[in-house]
């Protein structure tokens, strides 16, 4: 990226440089860089944009952050508007519609034609997060009858405004899908050639309403560029093209990240968002967790007695509790992440389970025999060195039980798995593991 | 996908369809589907794919899991091996010949024609997880004097190899990158025009050294289907496409997650890897953490005389410690998470652990407060109430500040900052807590 104009260079360029000069240039600057640029750029950000052609600040629109999209486009007049939405493809106005004023937002519906308000007005009813939220609605279709001439023709004439000229789809009269042509298929054959062999049927497709994640394991399993949308009558709605899915896989990953961590999910970056609000993402779960950790409290007030004549037994309250947190977050997070990749379904519980005791009780019992060497070396107590190491077998194989569960089952009940990670396994297996400890202490010191 | 052949139903097809059949539906069928049918199949795997055609078996294996490539290649004799190669992508068959025996491989190489045997053996330098390691050297090249129809006959010849025909690239006689078209700007202009005005200069670039991590966020940032990758003299070495990058994010996503729990990284998918395996790549970590946890035990161990005096204190060492894991990890992942994606840097300490301190204060009061109000109410303890409540004000500070530091440090000695999540930072902050809280307690209690 040697002779790239870049941050602090671009910025300046896009100062200084006269309107001619900035147009000029512009075809060689990606607007990611421009609206990276605009990001450093301490003063009036209107002074610079004003300069740039329309259909650039669309550009710079739908590359933006989503929370950063309306900040961005309030800059502007409403006449300005009117002409940026003109520019904009159809997914990433109705995303930008649905985050301003509504009056405003059928004002500017209203400014486009007809055909295109329609398209926008039906993307705006799909949740942002399905198939129908991140789809656009300009793909392009040719007939099966075409040669390579024909179609080249025909892209030379309509092409201009489609999201993405990668595939080519064939309609039926009723604008049922029936096959797609890649250009890149189109392309390699003669002029005079017939597109009707290269045309692939049997096409794969989705559903609006199949959530976004899903959407992109099938990208990934068959290493698509785009995909189209279709109703439950095959009729072709609109396109998912590889930009997207990408978003949705990052997006994805960090809000499971967040999740797992025991953190609300925050749209912003780390480093611009506000010390209140990150602190508010934070404190719900750690408040809930502490209050949950109610229950260690009183299992150890309840073995009060036994705990004041065996003080030593307090020494290995943090460790037990730790391997097992440890142990169980393993098992929740392979699970969550299997179930996020598609990899493990509901159905496959059983395997899991089975996996996972007989996973649990090979490290269960590899951790209980060094405990018990290191208590019974530099304690000299063979009863506390039972105690402890079989109380800690009991708890990765409960730990690991209860890991590998409870996503399962949150995602039978429709919840998400990765709400079952490491803060929860930890605060339940805790529980689980003191009463295994008292219990085993109490019948192997025989007190009380 | 109503009409779409898959699973069992495509299994039949296979088994049962001709040769010649089976030929003519291939056009319809995508690779991954014949794969996925593959996995599922108990019999003999050969038996249906002797039928099919090399160039097929060539996108299957291209298709297969990395671990699961070389197993499906060793099917086939080594004369048909040197066919399924020929109708493999640079890229794809580097990436297998590693893996395989290297004299086998050599042979392999040797019978490809001499450009495409070096383009291999170059590739199969480059370390797997970096731009060199991902890229396809088939690229189209084109020349800055061309029009539109002299360029789609170019195609016509020189097209039908190439990675990707989404970009073309025009380079100068030392093959240095100086400009890009994309196909979909050629097809959308008169056959008669020239291509000049198309190309764009300032073309984004990577070196192959770059990791395959900041490839992805470059991907993100510009939406890109496809990147050149070039030398320090900016020749033109080969081509990224989208499809390989979305598979490097959720790969790279999937290791942030296991090292984050603490598990070695497996390439398998969970439910085909074995039990020993599975224990293998979670006991060092935990036999880690387990004999870390010894200096909790040693603190308790040296506090036993007032833990004796005040049982009641071994009550809310679980809920300290929980509580300043979990405050710790959530700050820990933000960080890890917020690098990864290219949000945080090195340079951002400062900014970072000042919000991390702000945010844990007012976080650590919260918490302090509800929980001071529940022991004073349950326990009706003011003197424990206190104690308790302001050790966790100390812990959730310190948790937040050890956990924003950690993988900053880690990512300063170029240690994966995913190593220093919860696991980690749990068993650090546990030893804090009980520092300060034991501290604490004998102060108050003015004890010993």
């Amino acid at each position: 990226m040697s002779d790239n104009l870049q941050g602090t260079e671009l910025l300046q360029f896009l100062q200084e440089a006269s309107v001619a000069e900035l147009r000029a240039a512009l075809n060689d600057i990606h607007p990611a860089d421009i609206l990276d640029a605009l990001e450093d750029y301490k003063g009036d950000a209107i002074a610079f944009l004003a300069k740039l052609p329309n259909e650039i600040l669309a550009d710079i629109i739908e590359e933006a952050e989503e929370e950063d999209k309306s900040g961005i486009f309030d800059l502007f007049p409403l006449d300005q508007k009117k002409e940026i939405i003109s520019e904009m493809a159809s997914d990433e106005l109705a995303d930008l519609l649905v985050t301003i004023d509504p009056d405003e937002a059928n004002d500017l519906i209203d400014s486009l034609d007809a055909e295109d308000a329609q398209d926008v007005k039906d993307l705006m009813q799909y949740d942002p997060e399905t198939a129908g939220g991140i789809m656009a609605t300009e793909f392009m279709t040719v007939k099966d009858n075409m040669t390579v001439r024909e179609t080249l023709e025909y892209l030379q004439k309509y092409g201009e405004d489609a999201e993405t000229l990668g595939y080519l789809y064939v309609l039926d009269e009723h604008e049922v899908l029936k096959g797609v042509v890649s250009l890149r298929d189109i392309v390699v054959h003669k002029f005079n050639e017939a597109i009707a062999p290269l045309i692939k049927g049997n096409v794969i497709s989705v559903k609006p309403e199949l959530d976004q994640e899903e959407v992109a394991s099938i990208f990934q399993k068959y290493g698509f560029t785009s995909m189209p949308v279709v109703d439950d009558e095959d009729r072709m709605l609109g396109i998912i093209t590889a930009d997207d899915v990408l978003d949705v896989v990052v997006d994805e990953s960090t809000e499971d990240f967040e999740k797992m961590a025991a953190i609300a999910h925050s749209d912003g970056e780390y480093l611009e968002t506000g010390v209140f609000e990150l602190a508010r993402k934070r404190i719900f779960w750690l408040l809930f967790l502490m209050i949950s950790a109610t229950f260690t409290s009183v299992i150890i007030q309840n073995y009060e007695s036994a705990l004041a004549s065996i003080v030593i037994l307090a020494a290995f309250i943090p460790m037990l509790m730790d391997t097992g947190g440890n142990a169980g977050s393993q098992s929740a997070t392979l699970i969550i992440r299997g179930m996020a990749l598609g990899e493990i379904a509901i159905k496959d519980y059983f395997l899991v389970i089975f996996k996972e005791i007989r996973v649990s009780l090979i490290v269960g019992v590899v951790l209980a025999v060094v405990n018990f060497l290191r208590i019974w070396l530099f304690n000299n107590d063979i009863l506390l060195a039972m105690t402890v190491s079989l109380s800690l077998l009991f708890t990765v194989v409960l730990a690991k039980t209860v890991g590998c569960t409870l996503p399962i089952v949150a995602r039978k009940f429709r919840i998400d798995p990765a709400i079952m990670a490491a803060p929860i396994i930890t605060t339940i297996v805790d529980v689980l593991s003191l009463l295994v400890y008292f219990k085993l202490a109490v019948t192997f010191y025989k007190i009380i």
